[in-house]
């Protein structure tokens, strides 16, 4: 299927054939999608070279012509423009500008300049230069994105320049991504591109994905491909499960034998130099790093480098040498966790902590006789979730504590932990998971949703369409709960999925999910995004 | 879980802990793993170092001692024996020698060898060569293998040499790999291996991985990697389903016009250089390759390079410009046939060519009034599976005039084609497969199994346990029924496979059904199973 021909489809599907400038052909989002008038004789030109059939994810408004203009890989340029607040100590505009080129006209396609166009090409304008213009006095070049940054951009192409305006470089950044994807090559090794407009801006400002750097390790490199293609979806945040029971990869400043005996060996691990690279690739590409350390559960590995720090289980009466949960009755699990949780905070810039708490095991509290004991001191009779919630709340009252917003799985807040209300629910049971949005948004709380994005759950076939037809805001509630949706993540547990099968297993089944929290609601024609989405993958790869 | 360490627990798991050369562990395959004894004080020498806790597949037979040799990979030496039949002549056994020290000393591990070896393991003795005999007159270094080939060898590893005992240079093959397993690298770096002996052959004949370039191309590289790591666990059949109704890549010599108009692009295609790369890469790890010409379903591709090749289809007695099956009516298709065969019985060495039959849909020669006409004439009534019997016959005896053997899939048994008795069917249907083993074997025919292993159905989890578990003479039918099943296939179709992902899909789900069909029947321990395979997926990697 990937051999298929492009183009041709896309030309008989809703295309005003008038070869004018800019003649609207209707908004695409919703826009019905015709019969086509007969195409005039001239069109064998263009055949194959219909931009908009390759976008992804589909810009919320666009409008393109048939003229196209042709780009030489030896002038184009990427600039700053005159009236931009960036210029050239943009750090990650340069980057941007240097990565796109490339992606735009280099690898294999170098060979080809030395060809000279046809005779038919050659007699089509150019398009020197795509200039840059941040309007923002505060443009973001040397801080991180965050949850209010602006994606938002306007790309105009036309000749003999291409402009593209965004408040701050985030906007820029996903409109470079937009405007290398509007760029096309030809049979004869020409690159073209049809004279365009763009309005762009995200649904959701929350678009993530979820990697689980514990149950397997990740090597850097995965980790920081995987970025790139995030980049090229327009995922704006790596959720980084870094550490669960089965390996604690994170090396820590102040407690380095939590890797030194929780990884799976000693270069299994993430150093700090790994961490800040991360980072900074990340910010790079206008991605946000939310790292999680999950507790109580899911800390079998802490309990390896942190004596003290897991719950002694019991049985008849002794301690059986196995350990449950983060031990929430000692002072010393809370001294730990604040001297930890200081480091989290200012190794990760983000303005948000995942904090977990998902699947605690009440078992091992319930065997361990202190507990019980504190249990009974403080009134919970035997309401083990009001003991995960003591716990939870102390941990969010030292996360706050370092000025950092909360993210926790949607436990924490079924079980009634006392949440301050900017603590973002990320809601994963795939069970009933719209009853779930409305209860968390109806309690004030934004949501993340990642439940019907599981993709480490892999079947046989086209499962992508399954993942493309959710629609997130499809819960009762009302318009003031709409909006505390603020996105959603595609999740690639870690159970089956290592270095040797990530990038295959995860794109390009998580492009429909960056579809769907990028694009318009009404962006839902399976036949249109399939034909995108396997030239997007093209692309991609 | 890749991280995990290995070999303490295959300790505990039944090995006899005397510290003796060549004390019998008793008969692996089938033997009761049973508490062992506490390890005595110098156990510490050999922990991690449990050689047959790596093996894959399990050998039918084997011993080894705790006594570990040493290897010096400056001096270690694959040697001819004298008494040998093979010599530096031999290409398969030049070849594999060169590459089996690649895979036991090679790689990351070249760098470690500056480093002088503890103390501990200054004492131990060193095995200074591996010797290879072979004993037939006939060594097969010149020709290739075949479904009667020998694959049986017999391991001695003892000071101060190993050596590996076979017919032919098949067996080698197999037991060189053996040996390469049973080779490990302690922690400080020093190699080492346990004194054995390994007396081994296949239970099946036919051990067979499908490979479809149709629906995806796969590059050459794709396909070689596929074959080494074939040769990992010992399959000896690739089934090269090349041409399907998707794309047709195979370049002929006598049609071009068939790739030239039927593959993806001008492209992807396998030139005759690249068939005899893949038949001689092959044949070097001793595995046949049986190309599939599957006819007259799948062939749409067909009619793209060769007109009057396929049925029109017709529609209110109109043709509708579509076209179905290979048109079995004319004359003009067996002239065209048996040129076409003529070609790849010569290209492809192998005794057998698969030439497909699944799948014929029959509404298209329905619709033909010619068809019809013909049908008429042939006394075939209404009954169009005699007719596509009536073609299949044709095809299989023009194949037995280049005296090709013939494997078909199941419907051409089923439709009740008049086959030799020396046609192998192939049982593909996942519905009731038991019971068409015995219909197939029962009516005399050998049969080769792929029904429950369609690894291109992927599913979440440990699928390869599903895998592992079947048992291909579990079926009703007599011992000399159980004869005729001569092997299976783990098929991987490739609607959804491409280069991006092959690998990592097919391996190790591949390997169950390696085991399975390499191993003693009663080799089913799950949990031991996968001890090793995890160890050996490691090793491959």
């Amino acid at each position: 299927a990937m051999g298929r021909a492009m183009g041709l489809a896309g030309l008989l599907l809703g295309l005003v054939l008038v070869p004018a400038v800019l003649v609207s052909t209707s908004l695409r989002p919703g826009a019905p999608r015709g019969e086509a008038e007969p195409a005039p004789a001239d069109w064998e030109l263009v055949a194959g070279a219909v931009p908009e059939d390759s976008l992804w994810p589909l810009p919320q408004w666009l409008r393109t012509s048939p003229r196209q203009l042709r780009l030489a890989p030896g002038r184009f340029q990427l600039v700053h423009s005159a009236g931009s607040s960036a210029g050239s100590g943009c750090a990650p505009l340069q980057d941007a500008f240097r990565r796109y080129y490339e992606y735009m006209f280099g690898h294999s396609r170098r060979r080809r300049w030395g060809r000279r166009p046809l005779a038919a090409r050659a007699e089509l304008s150019e398009l020197s230069e795509l200039q840059v213009v941040i309007e923002a006095p505060e443009t973001g070049c040397d801080s991180y994105p965050h949850l209010g940054s602006s994606e938002a951009y306007h790309l105009t192409v036309t000749e003999p320049v291409a402009i593209l305006k965004a408040y701050e470089v985030w906007g820029a950044l996903r409109g470079l991504e937009t405007f290398s994807q509007l760029v096309h090559e030809d049979d004869y090794g020409s690159f073209l591109v049809n004279e365009s407009e763009i309005n762009d801006f995200p649904r959701f400002a929350h678009r993530g994905i979820l990697l689980d750097t514990s149950r397997h390790y990740l090597p850097m490199k995965t980790i920081l491909t995987n970025l790139d293609a995030m980049a090229f979806n327009k995922f704006n945040v790596l959720h980084w499960h870094i550490v669960d029971d089965q390996s604690f990869p994170y090396q820590s400043i102040y407690f380095p034998e939590l890797s030194d005996k929780g990884a799976y060996s000693s270069n299994l691990i993430y150093s700090p130099a790994d961490v800040r690279l991360v980072i900074e690739y990340a910010r790079l590409r206008g991605i946000r790093v939310v790292p999680e350390f999950d507790t109580p559960g899911h800390t079998q590995s802490w309990g390896k480098g942190q004596k003290g720090l897991l719950t002694p289980c019991y049985n008849k009466g002794q301690p059986t040498g196995s350990f449950g949960p983060v031990n929430p009755i000692w002072n010393t699990t809370y001294d730990f966790m604040t001297k930890f949780f200081k480091e989290i905070s200012s190794v990760f810039p983000d303005a948000y902590i995942h904090l977990g708490g998902d699947e605690v095991d009440f078992s091992c509290w319930k065997s361990n006789p202190e507990v019980t004991e504190f249990m009974k001191k403080q009134g919970f009779d035997t309401d083990y979730a009001k003991l995960e919630s003591y716990y939870i709340q102390n941990i969010l009252d030292i996360v706050s504590s370092y000025n950092k917003g909360q993210l926790v799985w949607q436990e924490v807040f079924d079980h009634k932990a006392q949440l301050k209300l900017d603590t973002v629910v990320e809601v994963w049971m795939a069970n009933n998971y719209a009853n779930e949005l409305s209860s968390v948004t109806g309690a004030g709380f934004s949501a993340v949703l990642a439940a019907p994005w599981y993709l480490d759950y892999i079947s046989y076939g086209q499962d992508w369409k399954k993942y493309y037809r959710v629609e997130p805001l499809n819960f009762l509630g009302s318009e003031e709960q709409k909006k505390l949706v603020i996105g959603g993540e595609a999740c690639l547990w870690g159970e089956f999925v290592d270095a040797t099968n990530l990038t295959p297993r995860l794109w390009p089944r998580a492009s429909a999910v960056g579809e769907r929290l990028w694009s318009s609601r009404n962006v839902t024609n399976l036949e249109d995004a399939y034909e995108r989405l396997t030239s997007h993958r093209c692309r991609m790869l």
